[in-house]
């Protein structure tokens, strides 16, 4: 597939036009005719495949089994959890007709599935026998966006999302938090090598229909802050709306509790926003469709180096997914310059003089530094490289989240550090007020409570909004976001 | 979950009250709310998952490279292609609101993604050496569904679609034929262990827009055939239609030439009917979710019966997805009858007499057959009989296709064949009348003209309905279908 655009705009000089041209640059996607709608070109999809592989089997382990749920909702199911429709009304695609008939009742195209799946767990529930009820679904859901941007908002995105009934408030809650601390944040950090910061979200940025949302967010190269992923404790609002009950082991008809958790095709933008540089996308090798390509810097594929990088690919163990490009229409320049707007963590470049010095050159696309390497040597540097790489791309996150995050106690100072970019970090009496206030007056938003926010000493924490006092001991993290 | 409903209709009785009982005792699917809609509950969807990741590996063998279009296509797209919106009008769910507006132009939920494949194509192809491009997706489809029936004609069914583009009809018509030869034939047959006849559809029966349609078709237990999957030819209509050209090495644009081709969640349908029996579901081992269950005769999971069957279970290799059913609220009877309903091939009985004479009891689902084995011999023998298993119900649908296949040369003898169930081998003048007056009268339909059907020696063949000359000298298939 060609792709005529191959400059890549610096970050510096336009940070949006930097991520179109990341996603031109390296095939990811493009803008389908249906304003808002995504078409995930096959490098982009294998990225996806790869995420799936690897949250498929973290959420298995956590005792969900997956099934599948039907596109269409009747509309008079969203009515029924006041909160969900009043949160998902402006966003819905609704069915009108069907088989070339006006339908008595217009189907809404599941916007999240809460809703037809509570409607099932009512008929699969019956006896605390039957919970803990553990269901993922891998599927397509529509909302509705006015301000599409290719895999951070589209109309159409690719998510799993997980809903899970439980006996208890307690039980319910804890695996809400399970999802995020055993599934979401070793699979962002580990997989995607990007930091994250969880907690909680403030009433206003909670998910609509639940009692309490928790969340991943990451912070981004550009200082803006992009929400990762998101575990919801739903309480039995839900099972409430859908009359989701058990009878409990002293034989009394009781409500569920329930969760429900997901992560979309989002978390490939926020992959690019992470680590891509002005050459295009940087990959961590766990996630990389091809963690290695092999070139052989030849005009003639007679070559004797021709054959050796060829067999030098294929030594490289299958997981790598290497590629050998034999092309012989491009020039070697040409095939690296490709690569590296494709964000392949180490390239091999194999060239006359390399294999009569019985060497090779292996360069790193996260530093670009490049290493001769004895042929023998080179299965074991390949190894340790990647390893290195993948901790590297974390790190860089891990600093730049370091780097960006600053307390503040007075408005001035909240103001002045919104507008520097990164996390801020205050105390905030809680009420959608002042928050929305912020929002107004520096487009900042709360983003969470982190877990780990310490119980601050200060012993009068005071609202940097209003002043007045602060309803917790703990910061909020505020942030520019997408 | 719990299944009030355990009892199954005895097929001689009533086939679809079988079918669908079935499905409820082995707890596949249940129908959804918007009518025609299908929940695939976890054991279903578990079956699906095994079927997607053998089919993705012999699709990618054949070097095609999946992505993802969207769900919406714009109104306009389907009516470019005369015969495709032709035939998928009546089968149309219409987005016509979208965020709360009217949409200027109404959006068509996918029924198949020809048309908005074609229109990134145009984009995607520009020179000989894009081609030819292969591409696969797996999605969901819409196609209003009038007499739905799980797994066989719901509203919304899961599949893949391929979509390929070449320079030449010689090369898009080998290709459409090589997914059936290298993908749908082996998978069919190898993993799901049902025999498929593979063949041409008539003109009335191939996809609309395409030139030719290939099919496998599998028979049923009751005598009816299932098209199991199809691969169309499409020459260049979409591609006239999309103006998806390329520059050849002439320098001249020409347009490609495209195959389409899927299979769908249907093949679960085709799984049970072909299979299952009075008792429940069988699976063959390649497709099971869990190959073995072992389930400890005790009444005591402080017995060392229980201790010894779960060390058994274990000892199994991993890919057998092996259950240890250590419940201690059910009866081993109530477990045997329930891993009955599932299908699971292979069912070990193990009790404190068994140990004890240091045996275990094995169960074959596929025939029944209970054996005592040492238990030092056990993993062997469970080795040998999933293969026997797999075999044994292949060779079961390859015995009841050789046993209900029949030629007929007049109408009475079709007459009489067709009534009787099963494959109906019968010459035709290939005109749409005489194939409309077939269905008219008998409900059977023709499925396909056999590829390996012989160039027969009869040198005046003529059509079984109207006795004029047939069109060529082989013989169609007819039946009655799903």
């Amino acid at each position: 597939m060609s792709n005529a655009k191959t400059a890549i705009t610096p970050r510096a000089q336009d940070h949006n036009q930097w991520y179109q041209d990341i996603i031109v640059a390296a095939d990811l996607a493009e803008n389908a005719p249906v304003r808002g709608t995504m078409i995930i070109k096959p490098y982009g999809y294998a990225i996806w495949e790869k995420m799936i592989a690897e949250l498929d089997r973290l959420i298995k382990a956590q005792g969900a089994a997956n099934a599948y749920f039907p596109l269409f909702i009747p509309e008079s199911f969203l009515k029924k959890e006041a909160e969900h429709v009043k949160g998902f009304s402006p966003e819905l695609a609704v069915v009108t007709h069907g088989g070339g008939q006006v339908l008595a009742e217009p189907l809404v195209v599941r916007p999240t599935s809460e809703t037809i799946i509570y409607d099932a767990f009512s008929r699969w529930i019956g006896s605390y026998r039957d919970l803990p009820l553990l269901i993922n679904q891998w599927a397509n859901v529509v909302r509705w966006e006015l301000r599409p941007r290719l895999f951070l908002r589209t109309t159409e995105f690719l998510w799993q999302e997980g809903h899970t009934a439980h006996a208890t408030p307690a039980e319910a809650r804890r695996y809400a938090l399970k999802i995020l601390r055993k599934v979401y944040v070793p699979f962002v950090e580990h997989s995607l090598g990007i930091h994250v910061m969880s907690g909680e979200k403030s009433e206003s940025e909670k998910f609509a229909g639940a009692k309490t949302t928790f969340c991943i967010e990451s912070l981004m190269q550009d200082g803006k802050s992009l929400q990762m992923g998101t575990s919801h404790d739903l309480a039995d609002h839900f099972a409430k709306s859908f009359n989701v009950r058990y009878l409990n082991d002293a034989g009394q008809l009781t409500y569920v509790h329930s969760t429900s958790w997901g992560v979309s095709t989002r978390l490939i933008g926020g992959l690019i926003l992470s680590h891509s540089d002005d050459k295009g996308l940087v990959l961590p090798p766990r996630i990389a469709p091809h963690q290695v390509v092999v070139v052989p810097v030849v005009t003639d594929a007679a070559d004797a180096a021709f054959t050796a990088a060829k067999k030098l690919a294929k030594s490289f163990p299958k997981s790598y997914g290497t590629i050998f490009d034999e092309r012989m229409n491009l020039r070697a320049g040409e095939k690296f310059f490709e690569w590296e707007k494709k964000g392949v963590p180490i390239r091999i470049e194999l060239g006359p003089r390399d294999l009569a010095a019985n060497v090779c050159v292996v360069v790193r696309r996260d530093t670009g530094e490049k290493m001769t390497v004895l042929l023998g040597d080179v299965k074991a540097k390949v190894k340790q490289l990647l390893a290195e790489i993948q901790t590297n791309l974390f790190e860089r996150t891990k600093v730049r989240v370091d780097g960006q995050s600053v307390t503040a106690d007075t408005w001035e100072a909240f103001v002045a550090a919104i507008e520097k970019g990164g996390y801020v970090r205050a105390f905030w009496c809680e009420r959608s007020e002042c928050e929305a206030s912020v929002k107004e007056r520096t487009k900042a938003v709360t983003r969470c409570l982190p877990f780990d926010a310490p119980v601050e000493a200060n012993d009068r924490p005071i609202c940097v909004v209003c002043g007045k006092p602060a309803k917790r001991k703990k910061r909020w993290i505020f942030a520019k976001a997408y």
